[in-house]
């Protein structure tokens, strides 16, 4: 268990499953999830058990009774929360270590980052990724940082299509070392944002150039060079805060 | 490579090596930096290299003469640069899982976080850490990052050893979910800081009540729960941006 240093008022959270769909007042719950908090966490008939739909529901719902691959959880209250303002995209290229992708899947995730666009830059070295297992990754670090909002990763996509889907949001920003202000001087708006981090190579001037005309604003993330990951992930802090 | 997003005159440097003495104008450069520059990189005669002492100084040298094992290089300029305002200094409990740490290690040196202070807490899992190998990880990321100033992880302390180091700053905040201001609300005070930051399993009653006499300032780092490496991260970044 992480430390918290949460302030919110769900205090009584100590483990949040995930289960896609909260619709129904009873149902059966079974798989990994189920195996968990039974065979593991060994809850039994009556316990309380909170699950999210990973769509901004939060379940509390009741053991009612157990077999051997699955129970029944009857709900008993259920909150809605708002998703975190701005809704962050982040369009960033994959990095060489999958680990650092990775990483960044899940500390952007637990700061609130809304989706993640991968795409092949021209620099790219990375051309392909395991979507499933950065998916899996954010699922995780949504239940473990407490959240109901499940980030997506989309699939690998090339730069034509990454800028498609950009220009489909009202906030650009493109992280470059020739920007002439700095990320954290422009004003938080509650607008979908895309923020596009390029690869380890850097753009090409042709991406740059096709950046400036959709419409992403130039900025700069400091005096000091940052990887990948982590300029992505400060450039989403600074969003966020 | 990574990506270069920064904004600063030194453009020109490709790689950043670490020699501790940049006291000398010419000297003999050995060791495994001296392989990579000369064998890898295949750098010869003439040839550009910059190194940085980890105290804020950065040399430009030329290679004037190369032998197997070593090289002479002569400095040809010199520049001082002041260091990072505020001074943060983390105090935190070693991860669970060491990676963990050594992730956080490697990304507060990229923002700029001056020394690392590993505690044992009451609550805290690990209760060793290989100072050397987490120095030798600040050590690469100052490189990467062209930084000039090496942070220095500190020996594995005890938690009464921690507060009479943190009582020797001007600032110190505590971060913990009781905290009832933001720590970015805080105006961002040039004073080296300390930024404490709890264990996995959250501190003690009694830690939390040392922290307040010593003089912390309770603080929160928002709505959501963060791990211990990704609250540190971002408590660093809210008193660096």
């Amino acid at each position: 268990m992480p430390a918290i240093y949460k302030r919110s008022n769900s205090a009584a959270i100590m483990q949040l499953y995930h289960y896609p769909d909260l619709s129904l007042t009873t149902f059966f719950w079974e798989g990994p999830e189920f195996h968990h908090a039974v065979h593991v966490m060994r809850l039994g008939t009556g316990a309380t058990v909170h699950l999210t739909d990973g769509k901004g529901h939060l379940a509390e719902a009741v053991v009612q009774h157990i077999e051997k691959k699955k129970c029944r959880l009857e709900v008993i209250s259920m909150t809605t929360r708002p998703p975190v303002q701005p809704a962050v995209h982040l369009f960033v290229a994959p990095t060489k270590q999958i680990d650092r992708m990775e990483w960044l899947i899940e500390k952007a995730t637990e700061i609130g980052v809304q989706a993640f666009h991968p795409f092949t830059s021209f620099h790219s070295e990375r051309r392909s990724i395991r979507q499933d297992r950065l998916q899996h990754i954010a699922l995780s670090a949504m239940k473990q940082s407490h959240r109901t909002y499940l980030p997506e990763v989309h699939a690998l996509t090339d730069w034509k299509s990454a800028m498609a889907t950009a220009a489909t949001l009202p906030v650009k920003f493109i992280a470059h070392a020739s920007g002439s202000s700095a990320l954290k001087t422009f004003p938080i708006a509650p607008e979908p944002a895309a923020l596009l981090i390029g690869p380890e190579g850097d753009f090409s001037d042709q991406e740059l150039q096709d950046a400036i005309i959709a419409g992403f604003t130039k900025v700069h993330l400091g005096t000091y060079r940052l990887r990948t990951e982590t300029a992505a992930l400060m450039a989403a802090a600074a969003l966020l805060s």
